[in-house]
Parts: structure tokens; C-alpha cells; sequence
């Protein structure tokens, strides 16, 4: 998907929220627990209820991973399930030597059909770039993350240019490639940081977690972050498909859901 | 496994020789593809042929996630296969925010059963932490990579400290967990570095790649690197497991992998 139809999808939907589907086997609905694959089931509903909401699908590897090469069969079924319209982000951070980052690009450009791919930027240009040879594919590169953990690289203030690493991540990541491929991840839970991330990257969409569970909140990261075109995409995960564990929990999720949907089509209107 | 264990092995073996399987479908040998499944042909018949020559196996995940489901059962199965007193090494670089992170291990160290994983630093102390709960298997964190692209981000100098980015993920992580538990991605490429990294870290194990066809020395990592517990695991990839692309690919890649051993047996007497 390219730069402009997910804007047109965003003014479409009034939306720019992303639903992380981090399903974990062990805090679904037990009623599904019957079903040959539990966790398809769990995300069939959750995409089913909630895809009015929103504009991205938010796949982490992880929960799948969990279960082998059954988890990958979920994760690949859920995949394909997802309308053709909606923007899907396999949240993998992978991240390698070029030989090998080329093979996770394969892995979900191609084998796969996700539109992009979170990476860790640790191993500079040459682990990144082999994800960027795939027509409207992206990278959408770690550059301030949510967590507590954040503090301990991320933060790092080099010598000479008083930059903090992450800021270099952002402005060096910008020489590989552009706003139409690329995109960040910066966390809900840093939106302090989010006007200077702005004047850094003033064109790129930023993917924000950490809103909901994480404790991040919606309006901060909106008024500091939202450009002409939009260009964010919030996500929530927890939140979201664990808001409630009985049978009513599709339902429950579509509310959760479309609570935010509401908050952001305001937000739409107020900044752009 | 735990550190006794291995330097035991190493002394047996008089190597400490890590054989990585990038098995790549289209790199295989074409007599093999009459297999239902080809790559895990290839990975038997080098595991065969190299197993007394090495101590451990790296398996790469990037080759087997790039057929997806199916690629993660030939993981599955090349895992399973490998010999009891191998030390089997994830090649994954996961790292992500805490309850993701402890998806990765369980997937790692539960669902399949290895010895230890790759995992990436950016993220700090809360996306490593998870993978550390699990007795006698390993965090080995990404230091200082072989790849050209290290230079971006892992040379950045701090402001005040002067210290490079890689000394810092080496000074810090020590605070995490101690060398029974976590060893470091050192590259082969960047041998003249390892001095100094083996005064920060006199006592951990350090995973090596890039001897082979990244162009790093054997002798010049083994004289800057070996500590009295040997301290290494030197890793070689492609060349060996591509040593030859005929139906003789097995036992070339023991060639090249005894050529290694034997290198090392020396270099075990000369310095231990």
C-alpha cells in the first residue's frame, strides 16, 4: 500500500488507529479453546468487529513464534484473512546482516503479503536497506520505543553533536530512503518528544504504541504529532482484544475500538 | 547447557568451532530438491558430517521463516536432530518490550528447546530480562556486529564518558546477569577491538561470525580473544555448509570444517 491510499483510508475511515493482534493463547475466551485453532478463531472475530475502526492490523511475531511452525500457520491464515484495504504491519523487529535481512524481507513481502515490517536499527544501513527493494513495502524503523528499557541506549547523547541516539537513528535513517517507504516507531509513552521527533521527521508517519495498557495518552501524542497528512498511526493492543474475556469479547473489543476511532476522527478534525 | 559443560566439550573437541546453518533453498545442492523437504536433507547431512569437528550450531532464523510455517517445521526438525551435547545457538536477534520479549523465549527456549538466542539491545534492560529466566540458557546480546553498517550507530562516542555505544551495551548488560548466563556477538571483521572488549568483559563467552567468507582471521580473534575457559565461539556459515554445491557438499563442508578445528586445536595449546 502506498503513501497516498492509506491517507485516503484515514480521512475515509476518520481513523488512524492500528490494532495489535499480540494474541496470546492463554488469555482468550476459553469458550474458543475448542476450536482446532483457538487463536484464529480469536483473531476472525477481532478483525471481524473491528476493522470498521481501523486503518492497520498490527501482527506481533512473538505470540505466534510461541508455537512453532503451528503459531507461523496462524499467523499466516490471519494474515490473508485481513480486508485488502487495511495496512498490515508485521510487528517482527528483525534486523541482520544484508544476506540475512534480505531473507526476513522475503519472509513477509514475500511469502508473506505484509505491507511493512518493523526493524532495529542496531546494525546500521546495510541490515535495513535489503528490506527497502520491495515496491510499496516499508520499513518501519525502532527509533524511541515505549518502554522502560528505552532509557538505557536511546538516550545516549553523542559527543561533539549533543544528539541523542534515537535522534541519530532518525535523521542517518533518512539518507537510505524516504517518507513514502519509510516510517518510525516512537512510544506513546514519550510524547514529551514527539514535537522535536517531529521537526526531525516533519513528513514521515510514526507508528505509536503504548497508548492504552502502556499508559500513553492519545491527545498528547495527537497534538504533537499529527501532520497534513495525518501521518500517525496509533496503536493498541491489549486495550483493545482483551476487553473482555467472555463470549461478548468481539463485541467488547469493536467498543474499545471504536471509542478511540471517535476520539481520533475529532482529532482529525481539530488539527488537520 | 552451562559453562562447565561447555568448555568441557571444547577441550574434547579441541575446538570451539560454531557451524551456522543459513541453510538457503536456492544455495543447496539440486540433487537434494527430489525431497519433500530439501533444506532439511541438506542440514542432516551436514550436521553428520561436521558434528565432531564443532561444539555448536547456529541456526538462522531468517533462512527457515522465509518458507514460512513450513519453514519453521524444517527448524523444528534440523533442531531436534542436532546431537544431545551441542550447544544450539537461535540466530533470532529478538528484543521487544517485556511480554513480547518473554514470547521469544518461551518460543526459543520452551516450544523448541534451544541453548541460547541472539537477542538485540535497543531496547534496553526490560526487553532482555525475559530471555534470562530460563536455567542454564543463554542471552547472547549483539555487541559490536561484523557488518559494514556497525559503524552507523555502534561507534557512536558518549558525551562525558567517551565511551562507544558497544562498550556501553557491554558495561551495562553486566548489571543484568553474569557470564554463566549471557555471552556477546563480537564480528571476526572488527579482531582489533577485541582487546579492549576482553578487558570489559575478561570472562564471557564471545560469539565470533565473520571468520569465513566475511573475511575475518582465525589467529588474529583467537590471540585478542581467547581467555583461560576459552571464552570463544568462532562461527562459520557459508563457508562451509556452501563449500561445494555437488552431491560431495558433506563432506567438503568436514573438510573445511576439520581445517577449522585443526586451526584451533593449535591455537587452544598455544594460548590456553
Amino acid at each position: 500500500m502506498n503513501k497516498e491510499l492509506l491517507f485516503k483510508n484515514i480521512q475515509t475511515k476518520k481513523s488512524y488507529l492500528c490494532v495489535g493482534l499480540d494474541s496470546d493463547r492463554s488469555k482468550i475466551p476459553s469458550h474458543l479453546l475448542k476450536y482446532k485453532d483457538p487463536v484464529f478463531e480469536f483473531n476472525k472475530e477481532i478483525i471481524d468487529a473491528t476493522n470498521k475502526y481501523c486503518v492497520a492490523y498490527k501482527i506481533n511475531t512473538a505470540f505466534y513464534e510461541a508455537h512453532g511452525a503451528k503459531g507461523w500457520d496462524t499467523l499466516e491464515k490471519t494474515h490473508k484473512y485481513i480486508p485488502e484495504d487495511i495496512f498490515t504491519i508485521a510487528d517482527a523487529k528483525r534486523g541482520d546482516i544484508g544476506n540475512t535481512s534480505k531473507q526476513y524481507a522475503l519472509a513477509f513481502f514475500q511469502h508473506l503479503d505484509f505491507d511493512a515490517i518493523t526493524v532495529t536499527p542496531y546494525m546500521g544501513k546495510d541490515s535495513v536497506v535489503p528490506f527497502l527493494g520491495f515496491e510499496n513495502k516499508w520499513v518501519i524503523l525502532l527509533a524511541l520505543t515505549s518502554n522502560a528499557g528505552s532509557e538505557d541506549f536511546q538516550f545516549i547523547t553523542e559527543e561533539g553533536s549533543s544528539r541523542k541516539l534515537f535522534e541519530i537513528v532518525l535523521e542517518k535513517s533518512q539518507q537510505w530512503s524516504n517518507s513514502s517507504q519509510m516510517m518510525y516507531v516512537v512510544g506513546a509513552t514519550k510524547a514529551s518528544e514527539l514535537k522535536k521527533i517531529r521537526r526531525i521527521v516533519p513528513d514521515h508517519f510514526l507508528l505509536i504504541p503504548g497508548v492504552g495498557t502502556q499508559g500513553g495518552s492519545l491527545q498528547e501524542v495527537s497534538r504533537n504529532g499529527l501532520n497534513d497528512q495525518c501521518g500517525l498511526l496509533v496503536n493498541a493492543s491489549r486495550s483493545i482484544i482483551y476487553a473482555s474475556t467472555d463470549k461478548e469479547f468481539a463485541r467488547m473489543a469493536a467498543k474499545k475500538a471504536e471509542v478511540l476511532q471517535s476520539e481520533m476522527s475529532n482529532l482529525l478534525d481539530q488539527y488537520l
